[in-house]
Formats: C-alpha cells, sequence, structure tokens
C-alpha cells in the first residue's frame, strides 16, 4: 500500500557529519543501494531507529532535566527553569522556531513535611505513617488534627457508615490497585476516584481529614501524590496520601482497635495562580506548512522525585523527533511542532491553551502525539479519530511491528492533547510497556537511575517513525 | 479450534484456602458462572495470571536465592547451597517428588582481584583498568604480564596485522555489540565471538594474553565475564574483559600512543571436575504420565553479582509453574517437572546430563521450555520442532495475546534444552523483552533489585498458561 504513494513528494536529504561515520555509512549505503527517488519507507525507519539508538540524546536531555533542574510543580521555581530549559535545549538544537506560550498555572505549595501519626495503638503505642499531602490540598494548619479512623473501600460502603459514624473521623480509603490488570492503567483507573473524589465524598458525610491508599502496589514504603478535586459547594477538608505497606499496617491495627487516634498535620496551601509557558519547537513543513502534526509530554511534574517517567521521558522524546529529523537532514512536508506542556499533573492549563491557541489561529493540527506513561519499551499506539484515519495508521502496522509496536488496539489519546479533539484533531497515545510505571508514579522514585537508556530511545525513536509516517502521506 | 476438544479429559478441582479469599472467590465465580465442564481455556488461564500476580511466590522465592545464596558458579559453595535451596524450595511446595540428578561439573576459580594497568601512557601515566577474567581462563599468575597492546574489532582485521605484529602483545577485541538491533541478542550474537574464540585466535598468531571488550553497552564501568572457548591443541593464553568505558578510554589512548605498555595480573585457574546435580521437582501425570513437559532454567551463575535474571528469575518461575497449579488444585493430565540445570554458564553439563539421563530412561519428553532470557516482561515464545507441533502452538496465540504474549515468529529454544532435541523434544525458549538483559548479564550489576515484581510473575504466569495448554491438549 505504500508504493501507491508518489515518491516525488518525499524528500530525504542526508547532513555529512564527520563526528558520525557509522551512521553516515548505514545511511549512505541504504540510500546508494536502492536509489534516491525509491527509498521505502522500511529503510528511513530503520534509518529513524539507527539514529535514535546510536546518536540520540533523549537519554542526556533527560538527565540534564532531571538533575539540574529537578521536581517541577506548577508555579514553583523549578518549574520556570525547566521552561528556560526547554526553551534553551530546543534553541541549541536549531529548530526553525522556538517560542514560549503563556499560561496561568494554578499554584500549590507543600509546605514543611507532613506528619500523621497514631497516637495510642495498644499495640505499638505511638508511631509515625509515611504520608504525602495529596496535590491541591488544604492543609491542617501548625495545629494539626486528632480525631479517629474509619477505614473503608468504596464510596458505597462510606454511604453505609452514614453521617453519624463518619462526623469527625478521618476516612481512610484503602481499596488496592488490582494487580491482576496486566495493563496496569486500568489498575490504575480502578482506584483513583479515591484519591481524586474522596475529600468530597467523606466531607459531605462530616469528615475532618482523608488518607488515601497510595496509587501504588502492595508493600512500598513510600506514598504517591497526586491530584485532589474537590467538588463544587462541598467543604474542603485536608487529603493525604498513606505508603502501601503503612495502609496495610494501619488497616490491621484498626481491625484489633477500633478507637485508635490520628495526629495529622499539613501545611500545604493554594497561592494565587501563577504565570508560567507552553514550550514549544517548531520546524516548518515544506510543502503543506499549514498542516501541523503536534507531539508532546507536559513539563511540569509533582514536587517530589525529578519527574523522570513522569513525564520527563515525553518532553525529550518530544525534542528528539524534531531533533532526529533535523539531524538525519529530513525536511517534513508538514509543519512538526514539539510541545512541552504546562500543568498537566494539577490543572491542564498548558494544554486546554494550546488548544485555545490553536482554535483562535484558525491552525489545522492534523494529528497530535503524547507521550505521557513513562520512558519503557514500546508496545504500540492508541488513538482517537475518524474510523478511516484509525484504519490508516493501523497499516502502518506491519512497518513498525519489527520495532514491538504491535498493539494499535487501545482507544484514547492523552490528557494534554484532548482539547485538540472538537477541532477533529486525530488524537494518539504512544503506549510503552506498562508493567513499572506505578511503582514511581507521583513518588519520590521517580528519578533518572528509573528509566533505561534504550527503553527511552525506542520510544522517541517510536514516535519519530510515526510521525514521519504522517509527515509523508498525512491522513485524508 | 479450542472447543473441538473433549472437555471431559480436562479436570480442574478448587483447593478452598481461607487464607486467599481474594482469588478463591474469582475463580469460584468464574466457575459457577460458566458450570464446570464448561470452563474455558481463556478463563482458566486467567485464573493462573491472577493467581501469579496477586498470590505469587517468584519474587520471594528469587529474593531468598539472592541473598541467602547469592552467586552460584558451578563447583563453588555457592552452588552447592543453591542446590540445598532448590531441594527445600521445592520440598516445602510438597511436588509429589523432588530429586537430585549427580553431574561432574568444571570448577574454576577467578582467585585474587585482578589487575589491569595502563603503565606508562603519556596522557594519563599509571592508571588501573576496570577488568574482569572470562570463566574458564587461565591465570597469569603473580608475576602478570606486561606487554604492548593491539587493539582490532575483528578476527580478519586480527589476520592482516599477522604473526610480527600479534606476537608478543596482547590483543585488545574492541568490537562494540550493535546498538542498533532491537533484539539485544542479536547484538550479543555479533560481538561474542570475540570473547568466545578471541583468545585461541590470538595465541595462533603469539599473543601473550587477550582483552575482550565486556559484551555491554557503551559508557558502562564495570566488566562483563563470561566464558572464552580454548580451541584443542591451541595454547592457552589468558584472557580479560574490560568495562566498556575503559576499552573506549583505551582505544583512545592507543590512537596517540601505540606503544603503550599494559600490565595484566590474573590469579585464575582450573580445578578438577567437582561434583554437583540438577535440581528436580516432579507433579505426577494423571492421564498421561509417560508424556513429560519440563520446564527450567539454570541454577549456576557467574560469579559476580547475584544471577538474578540470569538465571535465577529462570530457577523461580519453573518453580512457580508447578507451585501455582498445586494452589490451584490443577492435576495435570502429563507429567511435569521443574528441572534447575547446573553448569551452563560454563560447560553445560547439566542440560547434557539430563538428556542422557531421560534417553537412557526412555523417558517421553513431548515439550521442554526454558526460562533463561531475564526476568522481564512477556513478549512471546520461541520454538523449534516439527512444523505441525508449531502450528499448534501458534493456534493458541489468540488466548496469550491479552497478556503481552504476541511474538511467536522466532526458531530456537535454549542451551539447557537443546540436548534433548534429538529425542524428538518440541523446544521452547519464553521470551521476555530484551532491551534491559545486557545492562547485567555476567556483571556485578545482575542483583535482586534489578527484578521487577510483575515483570517477573508475568513470566512464570506465561510459562504457567503454556504448560497448561500443552498439557490440556498434548502435541499430537
Amino acid at each position: 500500500m505504500f508504493l501507491g504513494f508518489p515518491d516525488r513528494f518525499f524528500t530525504f536529504q542526508f547532513k555529512i557529519d564527520v563526528m558520525k561515520p557509522l551512521l553516515a555509512v548505514t545511511l549512505f549505503v541504504c540510500l546508494s543501494t536502492v536509489g534516491y527517488s525509491q527509498t521505502t519507507d522500511k529503510d528511513l525507519i530503520k534509518g529513524i531507529f539507527d539514529a535514535a539508538l546510536k546518536e540520540g540524546k533523549s537519554y542526556q536531555m533527560l538527565h540534564s532535566l532531571c538533575t539540574k533542574v529537578g521536581h517541577r510543580l506548577s508555579g514553583s521555581p523549578g518549574a520556570a527553569a525547566a521552561v528556560e530549559w526547554g526553551r534553551h535545549t530546543m534553541d541549541d538544537f536549531g529548530f526553525d522556531s522556538v517560542w514560549l506560550q503563556p499560561v496561568m498555572v494554578p499554584h500549590w505549595v507543600r509546605g514543611q513535611a507532613e506528619v500523621g501519626r497514631v497516637v495510642n495503638s495498644k499495640k505499638i503505642g505511638s508511631k509515625d505513617l509515611t504520608i504525602l499531602a495529596l496535590g491541591g490540598s488544604i492543609g491542617t494548619g501548625p495545629a494539626g488534627i486528632s480525631a479517629g479512623i474509619i477505614e473503608v473501600k468504596s464510596f458505597d460502603e462510606l454511604k453505609q457508615y452514614g453521617e453519624k459514624n463518619v462526623q469527625g473521623k478521618i476516612v481512610f480509603f484503602n481499596r488496592p490497585m488490582d494487580p491482576t490488570k496486566i495493563n496496569t492503567f486500568a489498575a490504575y483507573g480502578g482506584a483513583v476516584e479515591q484519591r481524586a473524589n474522596g475529600a468530597s465524598e467523606a466531607a459531605k458525610l462530616g469528615a475532618v481529614a482523608v488518607m488515601v491508599r497510595s496509587m501504588g502496589w502492595t508493600n512500598e514504603t513510600y506514598a504517591h501524590t497526586g491530584g485532589v478535586r474537590y467538588a463544587p459547594m462541598v467543604r474542603q477538608i485536608p487529603a493525604v496520601a498513606i505508603s502501601t505497606q503503612h495502609a496495610d499496617l494501619l488497616s490491621k491495627l484498626l481491625k484489633d482497635d477500633r478507637d485508635i487516634q490520628f495526629y495529622l498535620e499539613t501545611h500545604c496551601e493554594m497561592l494565587e495562580d501563577a504565570p508560567s509557558f507552553n514550550v514549544i519547537g517548531q520546524i516548518k513543513g515544506s510543502e503543506y506548512k499549514d498542516e501541523i502534526i503536534v507531539i508532546g509530554g507536559h513539563l511540569d511534574s509533582w514536587d517530589v522525585g525529578q519527574g523522570a517517567h513522569d513525564d520527563g521521558a515525553g518532553c525529550v522524546q518530544a525534542i528528539e523527533v524534531l531533533r532526529l529529523f533535523k539531524m538525519m537532514g529530513y525536511k517534513p512536508k508538514r509543519t512538526i511542532r514539539a510541545v512541552l506542556y504546562m500543568n498537566e499533573e494539577n490543572g491542564l492549563r498548558g494544554g486546554q491553551k494550546y488548544a485555545e491557541i490553536a482554535k483562535a489561529k484558525r491552525e489545522n493540527h492534523i494529528a497530535a502525539i503524547e507521550s505521557d506513561r513513562g520512558g519503557f519499551a514500546p508496545r504500540g499506539f492508541t488513538m482517537s479519530g475518524s474510523d478511516a484515519a484509525k484504519a490508516k495508521l493501523k497499516n502502518w502496522k506491519a512497518l513498525l511491528e519489527p520495532y514491538d509496536l504491535w498493539d494499535f488496539s487501545q482507544e484514547g489519546g492523552g490528557a494534554d492533547i484532548g482539547p485538540l479533539a472538537p477541532q477533529g484533531t486525530m488524537l494518539i497515545g504512544y503506549l510503552p510497556d506498562s508493567q513499572r510505571y506505578f511503582s514511581y508514579h507521583h513518588t519520590q522514585e521517580d528519578t533518572f537511575d528509573k528509566v533505561d537508556k534504550r527503553e527511552l530511545e525506542l520510544g522517541s525513536a517510536s514516535m519519530a517513525a510515526l510521525v514521519f509516517l504522517l509527515d509523508r502521506y498525512g491522513l485524508k
């Protein structure tokens, strides 16, 4: 099916670089063997993967972002530094244009470390447990909260307890992620309502705070933060995550001793919205410059760890796609844009702003690709769009399967590109293996050393290969 | 195609265990919903995966093997401890029978730490480089060897230098693993002849020792050991691996200064063969007990790290298959055997002995499955056997693909099961994702903390699911 497209629409130029003799030889042989105009998609996709694995910069970029900037919650100095990092990185690679797109973002701060203490356990006396305030939560303030605990596994169970049992208590949501889900995002999806909506559900019945089992696997010693969403018109109460190991401990203690008192102290608060930016780099199309293919990840992270998998990986992969094209001398027909979205974690303001501006400028985004599932080994792409567009993408499977990209069956795009959907943009999510993601997600453990160089590079190349096909053939 | 097989040949009993209420409920619902005799393969395979992920012991077993036993080179006290570990572990799980199969193994010892020193570099003066003697190598003895270095990338290049240039020198084989191979085993295969045969190739031309670039990726600070094979009738010379980081450094130094002298000192030696054992556990078949399905990994490791991925993972996965069947109350029709082979790394004596005894006893091994590619996330199975048997396995793909087992295209079984091939046994290799394997392989880095719990458990379940299908339907 690929031979049906006229090769004259396709240009591939090779940039001689004396520092990169091996790649030069590989591609040169490839080009001279098959002849310039007959260069096949297969060869060019191999060229992309070869370049990413042999002369890739994804890993080096991620090291720089993680260690020089570190974590970067919206509104924080880290986020501001990350914006500069993104701009300078793309400027240095010499993309056609690099700019900042202003956006106001929520500005939440954690303040001093949380205290979560079992006060009077008959078995263990007084003991501090590992907790972490949820992003967006109000704080208890220095006076803290002392209260009894009521443990539930679901909102239904909570409602059954009713106001008379919940009033004045700390509600402890303790439903684990289901380990039998092969797709770990499904396990996350089955538990995360406790974190997102638990505070308001509990507040409706008079609870004074909530403590939520971390969205992680059993026996972890660290807690997972993440956003809490306060429902409108419901009293806001403090919300924290507890490590799964301590959730299990607490549950065990409560079985024997329902009257345990808990002391909770958090110092977090929501400040005024702060100015920030999406960071955008672009290579202008040579033929259909008004057709835009956007690739991206989110630049902000939570305020723990280094945001390596979530989503430093997606950011450097997006930049790497443009860099690979430039290094290989590939001149896209369509405009290719890398966007590092600000504020995915606690507001999605960056993704919304990007779509808003695109609409106002009447830009034509034919496809948007997001990488926000970690820098793990390739598995496929999720997609959301017209049946015709999906069929076209699935037809490329044979070209991509040699690179372990085999799963094109799942619906979906990504949080940051979602707001483009009403503009008719096809949404595509890079789908890596999901097994390790939730061991690190939103924790102190999401650090550079958890990322494998080859796995990260394969993700960059996977995205570049798909962008190449989208650019070459469009979606019509 | 699965409905064509009579369900009456299949028995599934459920063992009530009050300690495991969740699984009990899951399977019970499944059984009561579809009815006992109509229980589908799909449901039972889901039951296997659920059990492995929810109540698995793979990770716990591997922790015990790695931390209580540690590394376990053939003939070492560690190997003897590992044999006892294997026997006790399987005894404790109450398999129908557990026994040791005696086998004599090579007994090589590293002795005190190696010294590899650039003596007189114009640029850096004297500097110790990171080296590690290759398994099976003779030592230099305490006097060491001082010699000049000749760097080559291939045996052809070595031959072009010829005896007059090689005589008296240390040959430095420095061809990297090709990072552009998506299947990293292909990258390994493209470089490992330097390690396996380099010493004899160099000795033929009068070299005094060889130093081989580690079979790893660039910029690693540690060296990879692995076996050297001395050719018959060729003088044996000392052979060491050098870390890729120091291989690149040395190569750079040699470019400016071809007369660098190198001091090499190794204390390794080959002792008399030592007695050891394969460790075997078995569940006897209820219907076709003379048809054996064997699953296994190798119990020995190199004498660095903990042999976690290579091949503690394969051992615990093999044991876990039997344990899962027993825990789930599944009574196989055919005999299922877990074998922990001794001496895969430097002799393959265990695998050979197992096949030799099987032949002498006229046992009928219908299929042998090996896991020796690390405890990583599932991708598929390799296979080697008759076209009909392969077709049968590939027909099960739809049942296995929901667990990310999608690649059934590669030929191959495994080193330890290879000797069974002449008996007509179908050989099958568990094929996990290969990206991280060669970062750890044969190094100090192959430790328990490099293994992800879920990835390991998914491998166990993958093997158990395949054994279940082989047991239920046979291969005829």
